[in-house]
């Protein structure tokens, strides 16, 4: 098999007897070509399977079907399936993408970045953050083009914002344990000052006010394994009642199920666990899973917003995307 | 701030006091310019800071400064950090990447793929594969520039393939534990038929047989921490003496690793254990490391393989990414 070359519009012109010139306004529907002319280049074209080049539209439109992502750090933990999201929803649309990986926070960096960015005339620009723990500058006034954040905490609030939604994470954790007959709950947590803890607490704290309860205990450490082990001590020797544990994140809930089974309690059947972020879709693969949890659809948190660079919403300001509850063995 | 709109080749043009057709031929270095002229259009343009369009220098170039990314599924488990090493190592260069996930073997939409990469005149294409366990049919043919397979094993020896070296993994693995004084060396691995399972055993074998050693048993199972448990306790009941054990991967080091605490043998005095993929990387985040690994790479599979399309290499030919030894407290 030999290398295809493309057809190009002298070929269709010559097939249909016309001149490029002619030939091409044609095609582009001009007032000034008769209709039996068009008629005959268009059968040319479809014929031939004529199909114009694309830096040509381009060039000719404008639009560069490219849209730059500016990343924080594209392959931190949570922020990578931010970008694959991002990055196959542009793909699925035919985007192509100029990705600047680290250059948010680098001032010199990121003013490079922007000059390039434009000079790429990209058709958008997709800014994935870091999470709520750090602020993202606002650069949306530097460009003409729609500007969208995800993953993001921005410091203008006419921006748009893509992010999880931490309160309703908690409240799905919370009303699946409720729903599942639990009455003494408790929350393993991180520090209370983390604003994903207090999102997370929020909501959870919402469905259990629903069902007229409140936590059976709140235990506020790190976001570690050791410390939901910890935290399972801690309760058993405080001597309080518990039926289940909303785990801060899967890390606490492994820890938590460690810790239970040392003691000799069953799963779910003495007590229930609910983790947060969906770790063993990751790494479960050739494993069994062990924890029900909340996916908080990261990677839909990228889609969304790639959409929204595409075809953006009228109005700015912060989007939640829903999480996901994900059964497991657990509870 | 306002938006800031690009210099124009006509601003350039009338600061220079020559027409737009003289400034574009003066930049263009044209011999029909006098030095003079270029000396005064180039001094304007600098002094604007004139940036020419990337569209049309795209277009008069006829480069695209845009490179084709198609996989077989971008979210698996391995392919991932190949993708994402390739995304971010275009990034780094300049070019943006057109993405177009799941659609090799689909042949349809593969064709499809083929006609729409080739209509936005794309600088390279890169073909990221799911590994050796499936062949990916050569589509080199099909396209006028530069086109690379990563994590693939492609249908045509001609073609540039840019693999992990799991034959040097093994051998990597078996150096270690002999250089750290173990002699009775155990391998516990999935199935025999796999060929990264054949091709870490070649290097583990090389390896021991470097210090006139043989493995003290070779066990074939499954990728799955259960197996490495389980291939535990047959070591024991064989009788077998071992002070090490070599795991085809990391799950079926944790298993080992389980499996000896629960017999009380101390990691690493009594038994060193080994794994490869480097899980820990991804999964460790908040928790202590636990095993020594073989990190084969992947993502600098993916960013080799980038640079190949910007800077092709003369021959085709597999290529052979080198793996690291990751030191955990497993050895």
């Amino acid at each position: 098999m030999t290398t295809q070359r493309a057809v190009r519009l002298s070929d269709v012109a010559a097939v249909a007897g016309v001149s490029k010139a002619t030939a091409s306004k044609a095609l582009n529907d001009s007032p000034v070509v008769s209709a039996a002319t068009k008629a005959k280049v268009r059968e040319a074209a479809a014929r031939l399977d004529f199909r114009p080049n694309a830096l040509a539209l381009s060039f000719a439109s404008g639009r560069s079907r490219t849209v730059g992502l500016l990343t924080h750090r594209a392959t931190a933990t949570f922020s990578r399936a931010v970008v694959m999201g991002a990055i196959l929803e542009l793909g699925r649309r035919e985007r192509a993408v100029l990705v600047f990986d680290g250059r948010i926070h680098a001032h010199r960096e990121m003013t490079e970045s922007i000059r390039t960015l434009r000079d790429r005339r990209i058709d958008g620009l997709l800014v994935v953050g870091a999470g709520f723990g750090r602020v993202t500058p606002s650069i949306t006034h530097q460009f003409e083009v729609p500007v969208t954040y995800a993953f993001a905490a921005s410091d203008s609030p006419d921006d748009s914002v893509f992010v999880p939604d931490n309160e309703q994470a908690g409240y799905l954790a919370g009303r699946h344990l409720v729903e599942s007959g639990r009455r003494r709950i408790a929350y393993v947590t991180a520090d209370a000052a983390d604003l994903a803890v207090q999102r997370r607490e929020a909501g959870f704290r919402r469905a259990l006010e629903e069902a007229g309860l409140e936590p059976a205990a709140t235990l506020y450490g790190s976001w570690r394994q050791e410390w939901g082990a910890e935290a399972v001590d801690l309760l058993v020797e405080s001597g309080r009642a518990f039926d289940a544990v909303f785990c801060g994140n899967d890390h606490i809930g492994f820890g938590v199920l460690d810790a239970l089974a040392a003691l000799g309690r069953v799963v779910p059947d003495d007590v229930a666990v609910v983790g947060v972020d969906n770790w063993e879709e990751i790494i479960v693969d050739q494993n069994p899973r062990r924890l029900t949890t909340i996916d908080l659809d990261l990677t839909g948190v990228g889609r969304v917003a790639a959409d929204n660079i595409i075809d953006p919403t009228p109005f700015g300001g912060e989007r939640f995307v829903t999480p996901n509850l994900v059964l497991g063995p657990s509870s």
